[in-house]
This record gives structure tokens, sequence and C-alpha cells, in this order.
């Protein structure tokens, strides 16, 4: 299986690259039946489009998704769905005197170092716009772990030093929608969008936390022993540009408990097994609980920034200052959001369809 | 590619449970050329066995492994080398108790829910002991990134809150195989032992951190945009039992940064590029920089303790206490710095084989 | 792995359907630094192109395939490369009067019974035109044999009961496009051609026989045991529509042998160990000799016919006669000839990466 | 996924050769609650078995399978199922003159040009033992094809130039249990013994053909485009030792046809759809239509002969006579059928599970 695709049955392929013609994903393994259409796709997509607000960056892009296969009659007929965004407003000139020298942070050297390589124009396959086909594959999963009323919420809990209070569940989804920063907590999100705005006046950039909660999920999801969910999920995260860390439940503060804190004691609720607390973040042994999964990313600062750096002239073998222009988000968490929501849509989609939980062929 | 089976090329298929006949692995896609002696596996394995200190579990298995394909003239012939373990000292009177009452913090619960039946008797294939597969894959790969002079060393830097001092590359080594809980610091060592059997005599367990460091990987390893080495190794290692989180290079503490503190810059050492830090853990954009790999696992306390829990009965519906018995780690950690290296060391083992680094068929 | 794609390291997945928006393919885990334009990708499609003789259907399709990602500067990046083929000139009325009555000899009713739904209007995915991705990657794959001075080539050998006598090697290619049969013996081809045009005319459709032979294959080619080359072409020229046989060297004709008449001598050959006859095909215990590999492929006839055939209708459950309108080639082994020399390339392009023949990063 | 694995779900990764310690195999992604035992898998090894009958090579071996993981209380419990069988009656001295010249017609140059070593002994992986893993796997297959109560059975058609005539699938299984050429026209059976023992006197061996029929398979079955049915099929049949040549259905014969004699009509019986004829052997468009699967194979005459052969000397590069020694079957297709039908049972489990048919984790 290659390197750009993910999943076992439900398998999302992207292709596409910051400065090319164009991205987007070949989805397979999809059922047919479910009901599909290009807006279904297009309001994701608008969720993680940029120069939407102040607090990202200004390049304007219509990202409007065209639908080229496996729909008939507004429903999935099993075969591959394809789906394309076409690049516009590419400034590739921005990104003509970095050529031979790798920014700090970024992909420049190390990709070159594997393909000889690099296609430097915007970042290349490097670029955070790869996530295009991310959103477009998780567009898709959505519908299906809608069919189950499984629901997939990412949101923004930390920028920089600035934690959010935790929010109630039920108030998750409509506070998110109201701030640019995508934080559940109001209060939170206006010290958080200031301080984001101020980094940017600096030149610089800021890090922050991503959670993800899955709500509604079904016990027994999860392939033991290399395909568990937290192991799966962990991976799909991780390879998300910038994030640093990934942790699931009480994560890493697991780390200092004893076991009488951390274990999660068993109990009957409406006539269900339950766990009366969920410091496991809904995962044991690998596999679903039932209970909500809760699972964190660490997201580094962006790396570029509008400071000068030190780096080094490859072809000279010389250090060398840089200075990098174009347009970049001083913080991307918020749009990182909907890329993790896509992504553990789709390892969802695919483990449901593994434990027998959606027909592999048809709905 | 099934649940148990992890890699693209150089793939280990695990099999066995706790108190099952045999437990081992399969490893397919190893080159041919490669000297291999039951002698090199049996030294991995000797390290997670329990029974050799007083700070894990009691129970007393000899685990003498036996090569039963693969080699030919003492090295690989490329053909799949298979290596088991027949377990012996199984006492499955202690689990009778808890057929039908899941143990809070262990998979019981969610693999009843998956498959319908569960082999409890020593937590069947929910059990650490599987983890004699990984290490079994793990010998394989490490004595291959020899080969590379490629080195692997994951150890104890947390338990509890009593935090290791980091100490310097060169000494990790000798001073981890210097104590029975696996720390480089000697003097943090000795405290966490100490805590280590407090905890147990108090019947709970307790959590902590391994680190796992690669010394002298190349640059260029890593597979994007799915199969990126960060990915990889996140998901390799929340997949070993008990672990709830991974981070690499600065890892969550990134969250709380600016770009200008995070970035490493370039620079030349010895007309080699290098980095002046390294916050990135040694990946950048999914690849091996070239810079030492830094990746930490939070391990959660062991879900088995001696004192009284509150569980159900999954077949009356109805709330029961639950006392466990059997010998159980008070503290997983030192023992799981062995399946880190091997986790990680396969992994690298694969990657490396899919990046030309090493020959497919052939050393 | 999707049902989808076809491959481990060079993969290639196809999309898109008869009366669909677009046909296409993506191809991963192509090594970067190979030059590849459109028109190489185009120069292959214009061989399947149907509406270029009288021998094959008269729907005209320019198929001017698009390039969408996967180049930076005339070269590969090692990035998944796109193409794809928008669709006009479809004419789905001729299909409507089809929708509940599976045609005979078609997938109609098989794929309405796996997925519930079926495309009907040109055959949807199980349309002869899906092979535009086969093509599209068979393209990319052939860049990469040119590398090792490797040939791929095929032709019809059999239409009907009209057989070709064999062809020097050397005058293959030459004869074969000078006919539209696509037969290396002119004279039979004349005869063969004739053949088609009754059988046209007649309102029925005809079968034979391609034969696909690598030239100079380097020896080691084969991943055993499941992973044989034989095996894999066998499984990749046996998927394509229509085939109902494939065999190697002798094959059927095997059965009828001696050990004595069929095993093939080794003899050296200016300092080369080469076999004296060659009747095992080029590959032995699933791996390649170095001589040149032979595969045949049976055709049956089109299944799409002039004539009155009795079917069901699947709704009324009632026995029905259909007369399938559309246009529909007499002889689709012509055509096919482009689609086996793309399917065996795809297949050789990634067994030479997973043999370490051709470097998986870089070339 | 690796060479020595097949299928994507139930997955079977086989291990062993011939002069090693051990055969076995792993069944990965059996579903739970499947009633096995160590009798279910001696019993397909048993018809494999040399030593059998005067027909067959007279090694000794007693291949007693030990069953070792994934059965608790004498079912499945979802967990790998590892069963192995240890050589005995290993005469390696017969093949230390063989050392560096390889066999006509085996595998040892071609292995050798692969990995650049080869375990000559008794044809080291090469050899037709290794299939030990094959009916291990095909045993577990067989299970689970029968609580839906479809049935695999392989027999031999032809020997040399004697065929036999069509049986009446009901006396099918009975007549190839009579005789030990396993072919259902029992009076050809006797003048194949009689050509096989003729031949073996001679000191050369002799092919055949084996065909696989299934019966009672559900419609629907088959993963378009690349895991098409019939494509894994041909994959799987190609991939076992000695076989040149596949067909289903009219197969090589329907190169001669027209369409008018090729499709087969659909009809209503029983208030089920069916074809009034079966020319395309159950396949249509790669997926079952629910009529008997009818797939043959080419089986080549064994290539170890008493007769003295020319080979080269890799060593000194020089020509060279050879004699082979040692204990081998004049006629492979008796002892083929079991792993012929193993081979398809895998494919059908697998393809059963991707379907929908057979649930993944639990019966």
């Amino acid at each position: 299986m290659s390197g750009n695709s993910i999943g076992k049955i439900f398998t999302v392929t992207t292709f596409g690259s910051s400065h090319g013609t164009a991205l987007g994903a070949v989805i397979d393994g999809c059922p047919a039946g479910l009901e599909l259409s290009t807006q279904d796709i297009q309001t994701e997509l608008d969720k993680r489009r940029p120069g939407t607000s102040k607090i990202t960056t200004s390049r304007n892009e219509m990202d409007q998704v065209k639908l080229v296969s496996g729909i008939f009659e507004g429903k999935t007929d099993g075969t591959p769905i394809t789906a394309l965004v076409y690049n516009s407003d590419m400034d590739s000139s921005a990104y003509e005197n970095i050529k031979d020298t790798p920014r700090p942070g970024h992909g420049d050297y190390t990709w070159k170092a594997r393909y000889d390589v690099y296609d430097y124009r915007g970042g290349g396959r490097g670029s955070g716009r790869v996530t295009i086909g991310h959103v477009i594959g998780g567009a898709v999963a959505k519908k299906l772990l809608n069919t189950l009323n499984i629901k997939v919420i990412s949101h923004v809990t930390q920028v920089g030093t600035i934690k959010a209070d935790p929010v109630d569940v039920n108030e998750l989804e409509t506070n998110i929608n109201q701030n640019a920063v995508r934080c559940a907590d109001l209060e939170a999100a206006e010290r958080m969008e200031a301080e984001i705005i101020e980094t940017k006046k600096s030149g610089d950039s800021i890090g922050g936390i991503v959670e993800t909660v899955v709500l509604n999920p079904p016990a027994g999801l999860g392939d033991p022993i290399f395909g568990k969910l937290d192991a799966e999920l962990a991976g799909g995260l991780m390879g998300i540009g910038s994030v640093k860390g990934v942790e699931i439940g009480l994560g890493f503060k697991s780390a200092e408990l004893k076991g009488s804190q951390m274990n999660d004691e068993f109990l009957i609720e409406t006539n269900t097994i339950k766990t009366r607390t969920n410091h496991s973040g809904g995962i044991l042994g690998g596999i679903t609980t039932g209970m909500p999964i809760n699972i964190r990313m660490a997201v580094k600062p962006t790396p570029s920034i509008s400071l000068t750096q030190k780096t080094v002239d490859t072809k000279s073998m010389e250090s060398k200052d840089i200075l990098i222009q174009g347009r970049h988000d001083p913080c991307i968490c918020p749009r990182v959001t909907t890329v993790a929501e896509a992504t553990v849509s789709i390892i969802l989609a695919d483990q449901l369809i593994r434990a027998g939980y959606i027909d592999p062929c048809k709905l």
C-alpha cells in the first residue's frame, strides 16, 4: 500500500501539491447507497479554506470542488469517488529565493534528502494545502458515520499558554462555530484571538492544542494488535503537518497516576455497560468501550515566520540568513480542526466496516 | 493486511496469547544474507522476561525461543523467519473468577464486545505477554539496523512524579543496564525503585514515561503523507498496551511556544547539514533530518491492582466488586522499554527498505 | 488495500465509469526524477481509443488526458501522479431499456447483486472504458521500464480459429503497427480483419488470443510465494474484462508433456546463463530467468451483440428478450493489446522496485 | 503486504522450507466462534502427504500438525491461528551435488539470482513441501465456507494426453476418493495410473490438468477492478508451483467462439435468477453469478526426473551434466488437488468477508 493512501477497506488516496494544477482524493471502498453531493464536500472544504478571517493567511482560494466519479443518481454506487480542486491565486514568486535554502521547521530539507527534488513553490506537497485531500475523504466518511449517529467534533483547547475551560458536550458545536479560533470556551476564544493577532504583528507564530471528541461510538471498534483504534488514530493525527504529540484520555497525565486513580470502573446505566469515569478516553486494549473518545494533538507553531532565521545554502554549503515572504497562518490550530475531524472520520469509517458495523458493499 | 501484522515490506506478524500453547512471530521481507542466530533473539527476550527483579511480576517463564524457519547456514535466506516461545508456568486458576466480570482498565470488556468471546486466562491476547512477538521481530530488525550503525535505545525517564535528569547520550546504555528500572539517571533510579516497591506493597500500581532515542539515522526516512515516519512511530508505540500518549521532540511543550522558539535553524558542521537545536525530535515534514530521533510514550499505571474495584457481572448485569489475584507488575515501564525498542526498530527497518537504504532482497 | 488499486510500492488506483464525468488514475510510489510528459500518456491512450478504424466501435472520444499532479519541471517529483480524461460523446439513451434487464455475458447482473445498484449507462464501471485508468498507469510504468531497456509488447495471435504464425521478435513491433488488428503476421492479419468485419455485419462478435512478450527482463523478479511474478501477471491479466484464461510459456500445452520435453536446460552464452529452450516462458519458481517472458490471454467474444438474446426482467422476474443497441467492438482483441501492455508494465514496475532494481525514491 | 501472505482480511502467512525445522501458517482475520480442531487441519494435510501410494514420492513424513494459537474452548477466538509441522525424514545428502548446478525446470537458479543464496536442500522454499502452509490455511477457510454450505472440490481431469470424461457433480467427491489419481472418471483413472507408473519407470515425469469447482457460491463475490474474483483465483492458482496456465469456464476455448455461442442467457428457475449455460464459469465482470465456479490449471510435468540433463556450474561457469537423485513425484497432479482446494478456499473466505457475507469479527 502506497504512502499516499490510508485505510484497509475504506481507503483514501490523496494527490496534489500547493502550486500544482489540482489537489484531490480518491475514496475507494465506500459502500453503495450513501447519499452524497458536491455540497457535502464543499461544506467541509469551506471550513478549511484560507482567506476567511483576519487570523488566517490571506491567500484567497475559492476551492470549488468537482466531483468526477463514484456517484449515480445522487448516491454512491460502490465505485471509487474522486473529487478535486483546481488551484488558482498561486504566487510562486515568493518562493523563488528559497529554492536552495531550506526553511527552518519545514520539510524542504528532508523531502529533498529523500527524493532529490522538492517542489519548493508554496511548500509543494509538504504544504498544509494538501489537506484538501484529507477533508474531501473526511466529508465522505462523515456521511457514513451519520448513518450510525456517530459525531466527530474537533476544537481548539489551547493557544500558546491560554487554556480553554471544558465545555458541556451539548454546547460544543454551537460555541465552536461562533468564533474564528474554533474554541468552545467563548471567553478564552477572545483572548486567544488577541494573542494570535499580536503574534502575527510581531512576525512570529504560535502553537496550540486541538482536541477531537467522538460521540456515540459503538463498543468493539479496533483491530488488535497493530490495528488498534488508538494506534491508528495516533498515526493518522501525528501525520498531519505540524503535529508533535498525540494523547488519549488523560494522556500524559496518566504517567503520574496510580492504578487506583486511573482505572475506569464499570457500572450499569439504563441497562447499558458504561464506565463511571472516562480516563481511558473511550478506548481500552485498543478497542472502544462505547464511551466518548477523547484525543488531543499538540500543534507546533507554524514554521513560516516573518523574522530572519539562519539556514544554509545547500548548493554552496554556506551559512545563510533567510527571510520568508508569502502569506502564512500565525496559528494553524483553527484550520487544523477540520483536518483532524476528517482524519478521525476516515479512520472510523474504515474501522466500522472492518468491525462489521457497516456493510462493505451496500448500505 | 491483517490486524496482527505491521509493516509494508519488512513485515512482522505476531501470534499467541498469555495462556495458550505458544507465542511468536513470523518476519517476512527481511533481506537474505543477514547473520542471525537464536541467541540474537534470546538476548532481547531476556530483557523483557518477568521474574527477574523484585519490581516485576513473579511469574517465572524461561521463555526459551525456538527459531524454526528462515535461516540457512547461519544467515537469513530471504524466506520468512519464524520464532516461537512455548508457555509454561501458567496459573489459570487466578482468572476463573473474572470470567464474566471485566477488570477495570483492561481490554476484557472491549475484546468481548468485538469478538463475543475473550480468552480471559492471563488476559488472553490482550496480555502484555504478547509483546514476545514484538521483541522477536525487533531482534531481527535490530540486526538489520546494525548494518547501518543505527542504534535504538529506550529508557525510563519518569515514574509517577519522579523525573530523571537528562543524561549524555554516550552514557545512556551503560547507566540503563545498571538498574532494574532501566533509568539512565542513577540517582533518580533509586528513588523510582523505592516508589515502585512502596506502590506494590500498597497493592496499587504506578505509571511513567519511556523515551526512545534513535542514534545515527540517515536523513530521508519517512513515506509521506500517510506513511510519515513520525506517524508510523506514533501508531506503533500507541499500540503497545497501556500507552496513552506519544510525543516527539518537544512534543506537547511545542503547543506553548512561538515559531521563533520552536524552529531548528540549519547549519553546516563537518561538511554535513545539521540543525542547531533539535526541537523537532529529528523529523520534519514526516521525514528524518539525520539528527537523533527522540520520541516519548506516556505509560499508564498497570490496570491490575490488588485493591477492590467496582465492576459489573456481564451475565446478570449487576454491579459487582472485583479483587484481582494473580501476579502483576506494579510498574510496567522497565519491561516496556524492550518492547518500545523492538517496535521502533521494526518500523525503521521497514522504512529503510522503503527508502532504498537497504536492499529488499539481499544485503 | 482497496479493490481499485494494484501494486505494493508502485501503485495504480483507477477511477471513473463509462458515462460518468471523468476517468483516470493516481499513480503512487513512482520514484522522482523520471521524465514524464502529457504526451507520454496521450500516446498510449491514443492506441486504445475507439473510433479509429472500421473494426472498432464508432463511439468517438477525443480522450485528451490532463496531467494534474506529480510533475515538477518536467519530471516526477515522488508525489502522486494524477491524470484524467473527461467524457464526451456519451449516448446514454441506448442503455435506458436495459435498466432492469441484465445483458448476457456482461457484469450488469453480478454488479447489481454486489452493490444493489448498477450504473447501467454504457456499462458503468464494468465497461471496457475504465481501462483508460490502466493505460494511464501503464504509460508511467513504461517510462520506468525504459530506464532499464525493458520492452513490453502485446499483439494479437489468434482471432476465432485463425492463428498467426510466429514472427521474429525484431519485427514484432513494426508489423503490429501496420494493421488495425495489431497482429504481427501480416498475412493472417488480413484474414482476421475480414473475419471481424464479416462478424460485425452478421451482428455477432468474435474472440481471440493476445500474447504479451517482455524483452530483456532481469533475472530475479518475483516475490514468492504469493507475490510470484507469474501469479501477479496472471491475476492482472485475468482481471481485464473479457479475459477467460491466462497461460505462460507452453501453458496448457505443458499438461500433455513429459518432464524431459518440458524442462529448459541451462547453458552459458556470452558469459551469461541462459536456457536452451524457453518452455517456461521466462519464469521458474515464480521468478524470472532473464529469458523473454511470454504470456497469453484468452479473450472471449464481446458480450454485446446485435442479435436478440434471452434474459430476465429483474423487477417482474419474468423472461424477456433483449436486443442491445449502442456501439460495440465486434472483437476487442486489438484494443486489449494496449491494456495488456499497460497491466504487465505496471506489475513489472512494482516488482522491479520490490526487487531493488529501481530505487523506490529517486532515479 | 509481504510476499508470503495472501488475503486482505482473512489472511494466510506461510513459512518454512523443505529441509528446515518446521513449516506452517498463521491465519489472521478469521472471525471468532468457528469450531476448529487439530483434526480438521490434519485431515486436509493427510490428503497432501507423500508416501501414501505408489504413484507418489516415497519420502515418508508423518506431517503431524500442532495447533499453537488462536483457539479457545474449541473455537476460534478472533486471534491469529498458528499451526505447524515439524520436519523429519530429511535426506539432505541427495542434494549436496546440486549446490552449484541449478536443476532445469526448478527455481534453483532464479531464487539464487534474487536472494544470492538458495537453500538447495530438498528444494528449499521452492519445494512443493511448502504447500503445507497453504493446506493449513485452507483447512480453516473450508470450515468457514461450510457455514455457508459452499463446497470446493478439486480433481484431476487430464494426465498427459489422457482426458477424463465429465462426471455428474453429485458423484464427483465419491469417485475422486476412490483412486490415487483423484480423477472422477474411474475408467480414465486406471489408464492415468498406468501411464504414471510407466513414466516413473522410465525415469521421466508427466503433466496434467486439475479442475476446481465451487458449488453453491453466492452471487456478488468479487472486488472489482483489481480484486475481481477470477483475477484473485488466477493469481492464487498460477502461484502454485508447476502451474503454467489457468482458465475459467470455457477458458481458452472461448477465443474461438462467437458471442452468440459464448454468452450465457439468463432465466428464472425456482424464483432464482440463473444462466441457461455456464460458459463463463460462474463469474461475469469479475463477480460471481451464483452458478458453480469452474476453473482449471495446467500443471507441467515435475521438473525432477531421473534422466541426465544439461545444466551449468554457476561457480566455474561451465556446462555440466546433472542427474537428480532423491525421491520425486512422477506426476504431482493428484497431490496438487489438495493445494488447489486450499488456495481457492482461502481466497473465497477472504472475499466472503469483504463482501459482507461473513462477519469479520464473530460468526
